[in-house]
């Protein structure tokens, strides 16, 4: 018999935090991109355009974890005239020894949320100044607001500022932020102005054209653009490409799906081009930041690595909470042809 | 609140079975390949050298069919070590409306076993005499046993010769037959002698050269090779495509899977030639078998639309039959971005 574990997205809400253990476990995960013998596809996509849908699934093998996790995330963007979010999904953990199905774990995207944010976390660990207390986000969604809670967790902010292109919602996350987290938050309806003095800035919107220009940057100042995650959006202006170190999580995917891809096609960056990744920067094979004014960038397109590290996180937390419900399904020798 | 049906091997065992609804349905998703929009992108591989594993996801949208398959399919080589087998696996089905999971298929490889045996079926029922009574099967495992079960559902079979590598098993599998099913059956030890005179010749082993070579095909015979679902192995000698009217379940992937790979490789045909697809023969717009004399042959390396169409027949089946457990998920609106 093989014990499955089934979690639904409250059991998972339950044992998975925006924490410091969720941003070390997703670190340790970028650091195996650079170390171990990770195992990481291309992004298999599914396109239902009768329906307005797309679907990304996304795996990867790291040594070190227990599991590897395959994640089926669709967006189906007419879902929402059906009183229906238009991002959903779930993650399946296998034993990396034997294959065989360890849990499903239908998180509705919610674990893509929390491994998100926690990149962020990284790349602000490793690339912003370490005493950075200003912080700007572009942006007024969940992973707006997650950031910015990522952000608390390794620097210590105390004044945060949000841009959004409807401002009423940068009003409201500002004023939620400051009420939950005791800290001064601003909404600001001029982005240039909310990013003039920021230490970190982090750009989570879906724009498809830059709205974070190169001469609006100042010496210091690390940006992280969480935007991206497909061909068609682009945050970042590629002039950026001309003032700062540029870091990705994943170079043979920021190419395509990235700021990068944007810069490439603009001419200001070679296609072949080499650049560090976050990975190399966590495991001490490439240099990050290495003067306080120096103007840092990270590119995160997001990687199964991050999928298989939160994956292996939940199903350790189910197993001591004893939550989920468990499967039991018969696992037969077959005969071989 | 969404309902998903888990549904565990031994559920999916009683609700499907290797017969002719199982057949129509895979025939009615090859169909759809050739007449409606499918979108069918390439198999995602994950390798895991460490383990001898591999992993497989198969996927495909297919218009007129409720939900989607995706399926993971890990083959990990050392399991047998274990007391576990290789194969294993699970298929999630998706609504195609709204990407919502609608149901966890924990088959471990069962619904690929009887789609590919239907597969079989379909290219017999197809390509072959409808009069072939004598069919020989190369290979002694479950899929040649699936195999020729497959064929009996389609064409009056009175006669079967089994060859394998191992004459014990070739020899178990006859007795089996013969016992089970009320049909002459027998084991023989040369794979030429097996061919001579048979209408119908499928095999299902996992070799890596050719097992049958083009002269000893006879005129009338339909070949199916099942056994080529990865780019080293090939059963069939490339001269056959010489000899043989050819068809693929899908051209692009058995020009880098199949049979015809290893015809390509070997000169023996163009990369870019044209072939027929079982599914444009089934929707009548290419020609199958146009003579009795003919020498038919189909590559069959395995294709989403199968999955798409089986899971879809098993989660119809579930819930007449109100089989599986249901576990209620979550589904809250969240903000955009």
């Amino acid at each position: 018999m093989n014990r499955i574990t089934i979690l639904t997205e409250n059991d998972l809400r339950a044992i998975i935090k925006l924490d410091l253990s969720s941003i070390d476990c997703v670190e340790r995960a970028f650091a195996a991109l650079a170390t171990e013998a990770v195992a990481m596809p291309p992004i298999l996509r599914l396109d239902i355009p009768e329906f307005r849908g797309e679907v990304d699934v996304k795996t990867a093998y790291v040594p070190g974890f227990e599991g590897f996790a395959i994640k089926v995330s669709p967006g189906f963007f007419d879902n929402p005239k059906l009183g229906l979010p238009s991002l959903n999904g779930l993650m399946i953990l296998f034993s990396a020894k034997t294959g065989l199905v360890q849990a499903v774990l239908l998180d509705n995207g919610y674990l893509t949320d929390i491994r998100t944010a926690a990149a962020g976390a990284v790349a602000a660990r490793h690339l912003s100044r370490e005493d950075a207390s200003i912080a700007t986000i572009f942006g007024a969604g969940m992973q707006a607001r997650l950031q910015l809670e990522a952000l608390m967790l390794v620097r210590p902010i105390k004044s945060a500022r949000i841009w959004a292109r409807n401002h009423d919602r940068a009003q409201k996350l500002a004023d939620d932020f400051a009420r939950e987290h005791g800290i001064e938050a601003t909404a600001l309806p001029d982005p240039r102005d909310a990013i003039r003095g920021a230490e970190i800035i982090v750009t989570t919107t879906p724009s498809e054209q830059p709205i974070l220009l190169a001469d609006w940057l100042e010496s210091g100042q690390h940006l992280t653009a969480m935007g991206s995650d497909a061909e068609h959006k682009n945050e970042i202006d590629p002039g950026v490409f001309v003032r700062a170190t540029y870091v990705a999580d994943r170079l043979t995917q920021t190419r395509i799906l990235g700021e990068l891809h944007h810069a490439i096609t603009a001419g200001r960056v070679m296609p072949d081009q080499q650049f560090a990744e976050l990975g190399a920067i966590i495991a001490g094979k490439a240099q990050g930041r290495v003067s306080r004014d120096q103007i840092t960038f990270a590119d995160l397109t997001g990687t199964g690595v991050q999928d298989t590290a939160i994956a292996n996180l939940a199903v350790i937390r189910a197993r001591d909470a004893k939550s989920g419900q468990i499967i039991e399904n018969s696992v037969k020798m077959g005969d071989a042809a």
